[in-house]
């Protein structure tokens, strides 16, 4: 790695900030809002996609609430962008990795953006195929995409999308990644260092799939302390809501069936709907949350201040924490103004969970970084329970309940 | 799980203490010596078996330099035996797991050894293929048997075997398994309690390899935790010498390559050829060590005595901490009191690894169940290079030193 130039990890400002930028998973939500907001900057693009997102939500009997638009019109769109370079399909995790390698060849990344995982906890919970095919294209996937950037892309910054659920709910503060060497964290001394300091801080994930998040951060760890790979892990709140479009085709999909909406776009269906919102047991389980908008606002922001090179740097990346009961009594609220009925209505929980816990999580370094949160969480619902308002009479209320149970 | 009974947890007291035991990966190193070990003690074996580990080592160019016999003709030894059972041919982690669940479901096992993963460090270096493979079948193999387990043997006893590798070496006591609530591992206080305890200790793998270890423990605590499965969970030291043999058809494999051949064994071997015995690097490198047939006690122990149903436990299994210079030394001598000329030549490290560095783990529970070592080191090497002299002609040299590197 004597090659190596630590200069080519900074803001390519010779370019005047224009990054080359590549998005693992870029017909996702949050890739596809990403690559949107990207070229409108003016960045370079390049995209991979194998489309199972679409198809996997297809398989649960749902699909996305937005219209959006089959991925070769996608592709038309993405060209109306100056920065826009070129797409491939390729899956991550299963078989060879030609597709991803031919794609580190060509794009010659200055970041790469990895959001191309199975993303549902339930989906990983339905039975032992979906939680291999979970774990084997996650952790797989991810150290296919490691030792290509070792041969191909060694100054590339990875930024990895993990999950705030990769820490579980311990009974202490939840720190950035490593145990720290501030003492309140660890400690109610002041004077005390921890001796476990600078390790991986504990996971006790929930699922297969926050298994596989937690392995994959175990893989980039050790890509970056074995072979010098720099990466930004992300471990990311629950996202809401919707991206910021300048046309319909802009639009990402919404899902809000069980296993692939999150629980803010779920609770704003039902409430479109006339259906109580569904709490999952008691309703004290607490989590960080932001809108989609803000994601893409914080990963925009780790890719513009990236680490030293080599460094493994792991972000919390959230807004605010809510309890269930919360969000269910604002969204109750934001729909109740919007002339909807909502009620709410507690059902038993099909997760293995703890409903009432301690919740604190640090998350600092986004915030010192530059991240501005974009609004209040009631504006955020109200402006989501219009946009979608459209689209009530699409909503397949049979596939919104939970069926896929931990246990 | 409401129809979990406790007692079967037990040992079978009913069969005078015989149990149903089931051996993934019985045609190995330690699962052919565990094979016959049990049966030699009454217990009734089902194995199971996909010939990897014959193939691999042939693949990198090296054989077992004990003359073993044929699969085949292993099963007819087995058939001597009035507990032997059956055995079938199944791959973990690739494709479907039919075959194990099978197994499963004709053995009804008191007693799951889970010894059929991909053991080898370097061969998890050698490539992304390499790597894929090593993590593909270890981590969704495992993740087959959990839930095979979850849905055919709920009441097994899960005895898993992992490394001491998973915790690597960091700067303070390594506990067994999780974040102590006893004080001095945590903190130099005596009167605090850290708010992390009870948490899995943090681990910081240094190979491909030795991470899927972490990924199955992982796996095989949240399949206790989520499930209610019982496991033990073996950290364990590295392995070295032969089991113990009625006859030559039952001597077990011994590989000396760099890839498969742990590090007494290669010295060993190097000592029988007039090669200078090879510490990697300044040999200050620090583990804990165990002979064949005391990992063998071990494992008995530990089926024998049970967690409680549902436990997730980790033992952490060797008998005493070397430095690799400690062990050349010891080697050496062992060598120069059998007439070979042993010399010590230290070569470049292949692996990114400490050199030194405190090495503070704890091993207390086997001791505590009773595991007795079985004699010194000198004693146990002396031994072995008498046993493997007859076959010094058959060894490959030029498998010996490392061509793996970790950069």
């Amino acid at each position: 790695m004597d090659t190596k130039s630590p200069g080519v990890h900074q803001p390519a400002s010779h370019l005047g900030g224009i990054m080359r930028v590549l998005i693992l998973g870029i017909d996702g939500y949050i890739g596809w809002s990403l690559a949107l907001h990207l070229l409108k900057k003016g960045h370079e693009v390049w995209g991979l996609d194998d489309g199972s997102r679409r198809m996997n939500v297809k398989l649960v009997g749902s699909d996305s609430l937005t219209p959006i638009i089959g991925w070769p019109d996608r592709i038309r769109v993405l060209r109306n962008y100056r920065g826009y370079q070129d797409t491939s399909y390729a899956t991550l995790g299963e078989g060879t990795a030609d597709g991803l390698l031919h794609m580190l060849a060509i794009s010659e990344p200055e970041a790469i953006f990895h959001l191309a995982e199975q993303p549902s906890a339930p989906f990983s919970m339905r039975s032992s195929v979906d939680a291999a095919l979970t774990q084997r294209r996650n952790v797989v996937g991810t150290l296919q995409l490691l030792w290509g950037m070792y041969t191909i892309a060694p100054y590339a910054h990875l930024i990895k999308l993990g999950t705030m659920g990769e820490y579980g709910t311990p009974d202490c503060v939840i720190p950035e990644g490593r145990v720290p060497d501030y003492p309140c964290a660890c400690s109610d001394l002041q004077s005390q260092e921890c001796p476990m300091r600078g390790l991986l801080f504990p996971r006790t994930a929930g699922s297969f799939y926050h298994l596989s998040k937690v392995m994959d951060t175990l893989n980039v760890e050790f890509a970056c302390r074995n072979w010098g790979l720099t990466s930004t892990d992300i471990m990311q709140g629950v996202v809401f809501g919707l991206n910021e479009y300048d046309s319909m085709d802009e639009i990402t999909r919404f899902d809000y069936d069980e296993h692939f909406g999150t629980i803010i776009n779920r609770f704003c269906v039902e409430a479109l709907i006339g259906h109580p919102l569904t709490p999952y047991g008691a309703g004290g389980q607490t989590r960080g949350y932001l809108p989609l908008k803000d994601s893409i606002q914080c990963l925009e922001i780790a890719m513009m201040n990236p680490p030293a090179p080599g460094e493994y740097r792991t972000l919390n990346q959230f807004d605010t924490t809510y309890s269930v009961n919360q969000l269910a009594d604002t969204v109750a609220r934001c729909a109740d103004q919007a002339g909807l009925k909502a009620s709410v209505k507690h059902i038993t929980n099909p997760r293995k969970e703890k409903e009432k816990h301690r919740y604190d999580p640090i998350h600092e370094t986004l915030f010192k970084l530059g991240y501005k949160p974009t609004g209040d969480i009631e504006q955020e619902i109200t402006r989501l329970i219009a946009h979608l308002a459209p689209y009530t009479g699409k909503v397949k209320k049979e596939v919104i309940l939970p069926k896929t149970t931990w246990f």
